[in-house]
């Protein structure tokens, strides 16, 4: 893939971000996944529309990509962000198996218009202890666990 | 809130990543929305029933609590879960603003029944050029960018 064609899908996921906060449809954020060339999903932040917190560009772009080839495993295409993926972003980009992303401005400049990706990557370099949200391990007492369950069974469909 | 109910909530999720594998909904995991003593929302694992990589249960149960109490912020709320949340499910958590979690299993055991949380997690540890990711910042030459835009706005919705 040549260079000009990056640029180009970067380029559309920044216009998306743009268009979509100027149209209050959420945050200045887009992402587009391609597939052989192809676009495949484009979207952009929808958050405050959708009230679902986790409905950010990449997270909608997953969704609508896996929906449109029915899949689960995106390891077939690319992801062009208009921002560095959040952590919540940037794991989803993991589980969907997509190898490659391309993204333009980073969680600094994310963090300089407001928005709290950097903090929640610095959440995940603290302890447990340490962090903001008041987390408890609890292991409790069972016969057995849904892992165990899990391990057992023969018609599972594994991810 | 005493101990037995902390305990009564987090067996109930994991009873229901218990139900949710056994009955091929998806992986062996469950996760429960409270708000003032009472049960918003309870999820299982749905990535493969749905062909949404992002449908962890943590995901699915802010999404289903978020929609019923009409709101992307769940400050009010505890969640409960019957493993440690992914990168993603946590940061997801700090997106919906859920102050307090508990979670019964951990990452060790969710990587000995075969789920790649502790690999993601490692790779978060990583600078971006070691991750097995392949993954490119390009910052491009734009008039705008979408965050000058979104600074200018004055009827933005912030989240």
């Amino acid at each position: 893939m040549c260079n000009n064609t990056i640029e180009y899908f970067l380029q559309r996921s920044i216009d998306i971000a743009k268009e979509n906060c100027l149209s209050l449809n959420g945050g200045p954020f887009g992402a587009v996944i391609v597939k052989n060339g192809e676009i495949i999903a484009e979207c952009g932040n929808s958050v405050t529309t959708t009230n679902d917190p986790t409905a950010h560009a990449e997270v909608n772009a997953i969704r609508m990509a896996c929906k449109k080839l029915n899949t689960f495993d995106l390891s077939d295409c690319e992801i062009y962000a208009s921002c560095e993926p959040c952590p919540m972003c940037l794991a989803a980009i993991y589980w969907a198996r997509i190898p490659t992303l391309y993204y333009a401005a980073d969680k600094h400049d994310a963090k300089d218009a407001g928005f709290d990706d950097s903090f929640i990557y610095e959440e995940f370099d603290k302890k447990e202890e340490d962090r903001s949200i008041n987390i408890k391990h609890i292991r409790l007492n069972t016969t057995s666990t849904p892992f165990d369950e899990w391990k057992k069974m023969s018609n599972k469909i594994e991810y």
